[in-house]
C-alpha cells in the first residue's frame, strides 16, 4: 500500500508529517503551495473538495483532519503508541487535540489571514489584534500542559510517547512568531518544542519543510 | 458513579445530551443558562475554566470537548455503537466530527456572536453576512451525508447506529434558522432530522432543552 501525504510547509499538515516520519514509513510527501494557490486548482480539489491540507492518501483511503488522520496512523502504526491505549488517557489527548484544533488554530487563521473573516482594511485590523491577544492567552495555556508534562517527568506532553499534542504544539508555538510572539517567553513550551525537534523523525519532518522555529522578530 | 452533564438549551451540548438520553442511563442534567452569563461565574470557571458548554463529570473526571466526551461515552457505553468499532469507519466518523466542530460550528459563531470578532457595527454586519453564506455551503455538505446515507438505506448518519453525526446535524440544522436559512430546503438532512427528533431518548433532549426543530422566519 502507499501512503501519500499532501502538506504544506508551516501548516497544521505538520502533525501527520512528524508522525509519519517518527514511524519510519515510507511514505511519499507531496507539497502543496498554498501561497501559489496550488490547494485550490481542480487537480488539488478532485484530492481535497475543501482545498485544505493535510490529505492523507493510504492505498485507496483519502482523509482528511487532523484528528482523523491521526486516528488511522494511530490504528495503523500502533506500537507507535501515538494515542495511548487507556480510554481515559486517550480521552484526554482528544481534549486537547480538539481544542487545539477548533479554538487555538482558527484563532490563529483570524490573525493570519484576516481578510478572511472582514472586508475593510479598518475591519482586517481589528481581528487581526484582538485575536494576536487571545492567541498570546491560549499558548500560554499549551504552556502550563508542557510544565505540567515536566513537572511528572514526563518526556512528552501526553506522557511517554511522542504524539499529535507535541507536533501540534511546535506548529501552533512556532505560528506565535506571525503574531508578534517572542516563542522563547513561554519557557516550558519552548524548552519542549526544542527538545522535540531533535527527534530524528521530527527533525527531518523540519528540515524538508524548511521550517526555523522562532520566527518572532522584536519590534 | 454520578454522571452529570452541564449544558445549555439549544448549544453544541445537544450532542451529549442526547446520546445520554439514548443510552438510557441516569444523569444529573444541569443547565447552564449562557444568556445570563452563568457559564462566566466563578462557580462554573471552577468546572470548566473556559466557561463552556457541554463538560461531563463522571465520577472523579471532568471532561470537556465534544470529541472527548464522544469518546468517553464511547467507551463507558459500548453496547450503544455511539462510535463504529472498524478503525477506518470509525475514521470516517472522526472526519465528520472533526469538520463539524472545527469549521461548521465556529463558522454559525461568526454569525451568532460577530461581537466576539469585530468591535465596530459595520464589521461585525460584514463577518455576519460572509459567515451567513459559508454556513449555508456547509449545511449544504451535510445535506449530502444525509442524502448518502438515505440512498444506502442507512437509518443514520454514520450507518446503522444513532451517534454523533446524528445528534451534530440536528443542532446545526437548527442554527441555521438563526442565520436565516430555512432547514426544509436541505431535503435530506431535514428529513433525517426529524425522523431522529422522534427517537425516544432525542425526544427527551428535545423536550428538556424545549428546542424548536425549526427556527426559520420568512424576511
Amino acid at each position: 500500500m502507499t501512503v501519500k501525504l499532501y502538506f504544506a510547509p508551516g501548516a497544521c499538515s505538520f502533525v501527520p508529517h512528524a508522525l509519519l516520519e517518527m514511524a519510519e514509513v515510507p511514505f511519499e510527501p507531496a507539497l502543496v503551495k498554498l501561497h501559489k494557490g496550488e490547494n485550490l486548482t481542480a487537480e488539488y480539489k478532485a484530492v481535497n473538495p475543501r482545498g485544505q491540507v493535510p490529505v492523507l492518501v493510504d492505498g485507496n483511503d483519502t482523509i482528511t483532519q487532523i484528528l482523523a488522520i491521526v486516528h488511522h496512523l494511530d490504528s495503523r502504526f500502533p506500537e507507535q503508541h501515538f494515542l495511548p491505549t487507556d480510554a481515559m488517557d486517550r480521552t484526554r489527548v482528544l481534549e486537547t487535540l480538539a481544542w487545539m484544533n477548533n479554538t487555538v488554530h482558527p484563532t490563529f487563521t483570524h490573525v493570519f489571514m484576516p481578510h478572511k473573516f472582514a472586508t475593510t482594511p479598518e475591519g482586517q485590523a481589528d481581528i487581526k489584534a484582538n485575536n494576536a491577544k487571545l492567541y498570546a492567552e491560549m499558548l500560554a495555556e499549551i504552556d502550563a500542559i508542557a510544565l505540567g508534562a515536566a513537572e511528572l517527568g514526563e518526556p512528552f506532553m501526553a506522557g511517554q510517547h511522542f504524539g499529535p499534542v507535541d507536533a501540534y504544539s511546535l506548529v501552533l508555538l512556532r505560528w506565535g512568531g506571525f503574531a508578534g510572539i517572542d516563542p522563547t517567553s513561554y519557557r516550558s513550551l519552548w524548552a519542549h518544542v526544542q527538545r522535540i525537534a531533535e527527534l530524528p523523525g521530527v527533525a527531518r519532518a523540519i528540515e524538508r519543510e524548511r521550517l526555523q522555529l522562532n520566527l518572532y522578530k522584536a519590534a
